[in-house]
């Protein structure tokens, strides 16, 4: 997919890529091989700080759950075009988003706060953005973050 | 494999696969891409109705559990099917099966339930359909489902 | 990759692989497919007995938490090797690991108890052996256990 038709999308939606997720010790932001791509799980941050702490039937909001998951979908994205050298170009298709919803046991509107995340990356990435979704609630997640979300996609084995 | 031989099981369990679940707007129930297909989440519906609302240890029981995990496992092999136009033909191997089951905190039984789709997807796919399992217990799932299942196959690219 | 050059520094910790988990009826403890293999949910066992039951923010401290992700990483790696022909030579990397942790709601720090997984896996496999991962709080797992962890890796196919 042609790197800057992907990013023309985000300017009009006034937003940006955010930075990609540091790499860790342990463990990668994104590992490509062949052609597949495995993004760690991303939660939103907002200059270090967790957005939105808490969970869904709770503290946090339906809107809220929604922009959460929608930054860690751009989170994603950018981890996933940094561990393919800056460029969307090898991109060829989402596969699979899953989104785990910090959940009170009442709690049924999974799919709600999950379209955050899946209409961004349908938006930005076209038909090649159109996966398989799971979305489920669990009962906390690190740092207290409302979203947490994986993705894995296929790309032109380099 | 043969689309026939496929179904026959299930006419002898005197089940039908369910229709396949229609396509929302920012995901798809299946993606297949080269050689691989993800079916997205599925939860046991009937009639539009969620099939045993709640969660096991509560509302719910070990048998209504089982049920509706292989009543979404029949859903995500009515997906998978559809996604192939129409058939089995095409499927290799299930390679992975993700059983989440809405579960009071004590609830231990995890296994109990998710052989409801286990046993089912072995018993009509054979060897073919034996595959690695996750199951864990979640907070809450969408509308309030009991049971959410995700599976990934081989497929023979087209 | 080598098989002894792996099982060495296993050695110089001191521990050792656990025997693979048994078969059981209705899926297996690993799925190998074509360059993929697919490692089913494992827990810390140990003589037959789930390893620290209960959840992290209750019962189970971060250290104990850390032992059973260590443990059930060393399972998912055994699980491996017993697939692949009881031999780590066709493992080409790590893909993906994910990381279940039983958690009260309130509980932040699962990163703490998955990098007892992600350290021992990258300390045993070096730099094949850094993987994309997800680290989420569940309400409960299987007989108890604290950690449940999924794997996915690339291999030479046969």
């Amino acid at each position: 997919m042609n790197d800057q038709r992907i990013l023309e999308p985000l300017r009009k939606l006034g937003i940006g890529l955010s930075p990609p997720p540091a790499a860790v010790a342990a463990y990668l932001p994104c590992v490509v091989h062949g052609s597949l791509a495995f993004v760690a799980g991303q939660i939103a941050m907002s200059d270090g700080v967790v957005l939105h702490p808490g969970s869904l039937g709770n503290q946090v909001s339906i809107d809220e759950g929604v922009d959460a998951a929608r930054r860690a979908a751009l989170q994603a994205l950018s981890a996933l075009r940094d561990a393919l050298g800056g460029s969307f170009e090898r991109v060829e298709r989402i596969l699979q988003v899953t989104v785990f919803v910090a959940s009170a046991p009442g709690f049924v509107d999974h799919p709600k706060v999950a379209n955050g995340a899946s209409e961004l990356v349908a938006e930005i990435l076209g038909d090649a953005g159109r996966h398989a979704r799971g979305a489920v609630g669990v009962s906390s997640l690190p740092l207290g973050a409302p979203v947490e979300l994986l993705m894995t996609a296929a790309v032109e084995a380099a």
